[in-house]
């Protein structure tokens, strides 16, 4: 049986949520990944050095027997250079979200004044605290992200040595931008080198197939299935995994997420042998973070056979993406 | 309390669909409107002479006490001429559908090929039966409506003397056909007059705003808006209300269309007054469908008045559009 080995997968954007949904999803990363990066919006969102060291102990407590790294991160506000100096030992990266633009994001910038901004962002540059942004604009959902793309070129050039990653990205024009600043990076989810709008409400509507930002168009997707395929080293995994319950998802306002943690590695070996490129997989999820954050993460080798394997229907009460369908490989052995 | 009244309105394109929803639902269109195109997309469609005036009787039945037109369809196929003459005094148009373009389409046309349909459709332009059309191609689904103008200009082109009516539009490109050809004429759901893309997925997942084709771009909704509120005399008002069981929108994979006959005057005129544009209101609403079909309903008069209405949370286990919303209009009277 054809088998393919990865050694410390990261998953560089995680929603672990908290509480109940937290003890039943954490376990299911903490098995095949190393590390991931742990998104700060929960409800308050993690804004003290308090909550990074609580939350994490959270996550820590559900996954007692694993090697299993959570990167802490923090919510942007325009903390002052002496409250980040105390933090920089404990988080990976400070997390942006515009007001309002996703779930639990009520507390985001409303508005991008360089100025209002500068001192924050300058010490994350010399404290070497690298910035993740959730770009989108407020405007038409297809424009959203390409919309931001100005507001990625005022901190790229303004902050010359702040590392920004352009989280989630889902279209070319975001995939443009990695070549002409060098202090951006990306990370692509494993949904989005899969689906486009189609996949969403091209036939019937799939409330477990919506997420933000919303997949986009054709030329979107080969976009970042170029980048990602050929392990761009800018280039990073991160599964932007967002859990909702059953009852959020299917009803009458079905909240923004879609669950894939636990059946990202067997997707990403499925696509990246379709395109034979199997072998740049090893940099996408996991060597290319290692460089970029300057992270070493616990030795942990996954081993995927290629046989057929079903996603399960849900794992506790939230539906998987592709759940109940039929992929070509599955997880062997953690080591 | 500002009154409006509407004289005999007329749905230029709804579906009524059969057994116990046809019961629960035909009622509602039938108390506000004078007559409606009736969609022949049941489970099997509508294709003989036996089937319209079967399905007739059966909506008739629904609405003893009221006076309502149901105007009949026939699923397209290519029929012989023959075949034609006999259902002419019996349908109002025939619809088009590609197959498995949306609800119940299977039986559909695969291939738009000119010669196999000419002698269908000459017999159309000589019988003087309109050709009502679905118009989405199998593409990319914010592409599909504009990637159909092909089709409409071919099948304009190649019979001048067709009445062919693009259903439902929504975008800018189905608007510029309109002063393109003279034979080509349009219908415009309420829905299609408020929605983009934005109120489906722009921020929780709307399945009770999901149709086909689905809400476009804000350019679109502009283009749609200046000639329905021009009441330009070659478009009508086509509903569109495509009821579906809560159980079918609010799942895994929600069933398309927007469920508005029983609200759709109402907000035909919140629309219309919001900007200026009361007075055309009767040519959109019915008018110009009497002078395109050159169908004489009986009268009716809806009288509509200014005042706070909230739209009920579901119409047996219908959701509506803007379910518990309050809108600025109710209807005061019919007679």
């Amino acid at each position: 049986m054809k088998t393919h080995t990865l050694l410390m997968p990261l998953d560089m954007h995680l929603h672990l949520r908290d509480g109940v949904m937290l003890e039943n999803i954490a376990p299911l990363s903490a098995y095949s990944f190393s590390g991931a990066l742990i998104m700060p919006n929960l409800v308050p969102p993690v804004e003290t050095l308090e909550d990074v060291k609580a939350y994490k102990e959270r996550i820590m407590a559900t996954v007692p027997n694993d090697f299993f790294e959570p990167y802490m991160t923090l919510f942007y506000k325009n903390y002052d250079k002496k409250f980040l100096a105390t933090i920089v030992d404990h988080v990976t990266a400070i997390k942006l979200y515009p007001a309002g633009i996703t779930t639990n994001s009520e507390g985001g910038l409303s508005s991008f004044n360089i100025e209002e901004m500068r001192e924050t962002l300058e010490a994350m540059s010399i404290l070497g605290i690298p910035l993740c942004v959730h770009g989108e604009s407020d405007g038409f959902v297809m424009d959203r992200e390409e919309e931001f793309m100005s507001i990625y070129e005022l901190l790229a050039t303004n902050f010359p040595d702040l590392k920004i990653v352009m989280e989630h990205i889902t279209t070319k024009a975001a995939v443009d931008m990695l070549d002409k600043h060098k202090n951006l990076y990306a990370t692509i989810t494993v949904h989005h080198l899969l689906f486009t709008l189609d996949d969403v409400v091209g036939g019937m509507m799939m409330p477990h197939n919506f997420c933000k930002p919303i997949a986009k168009r054709p030329e979107d997707l080969d976009a970042l299935l170029s980048v990602a395929l050929e392990a761009h080293p800018k280039v990073m995994f991160g599964s932007d995994s967002a859990p909702h319950s059953k009852e959020k998802k299917e009803c009458s306002g079905c909240a923004a997420g879609v669950f894939s943690a636990p059946i990202a590695l067997q997707l990403l070996c499925e696509i990246f042998e379709q395109y034979d490129k199997l072998d740049n997989l090893q940099a996408f999820i996991s060597d290319n973070a290692q460089s970029i954050y300057k992270i070493c993460p616990e030795f942990k080798e996954v081993i995927l056979e290629k046989r057929p394997f079903i996603v399960p229907a849900s794992y506790s009460n939230v539906v998987p993406m592709y759940a109940s369908r039929a992929i070509n490989w599955a997880i062997r052995s953690v080591e």
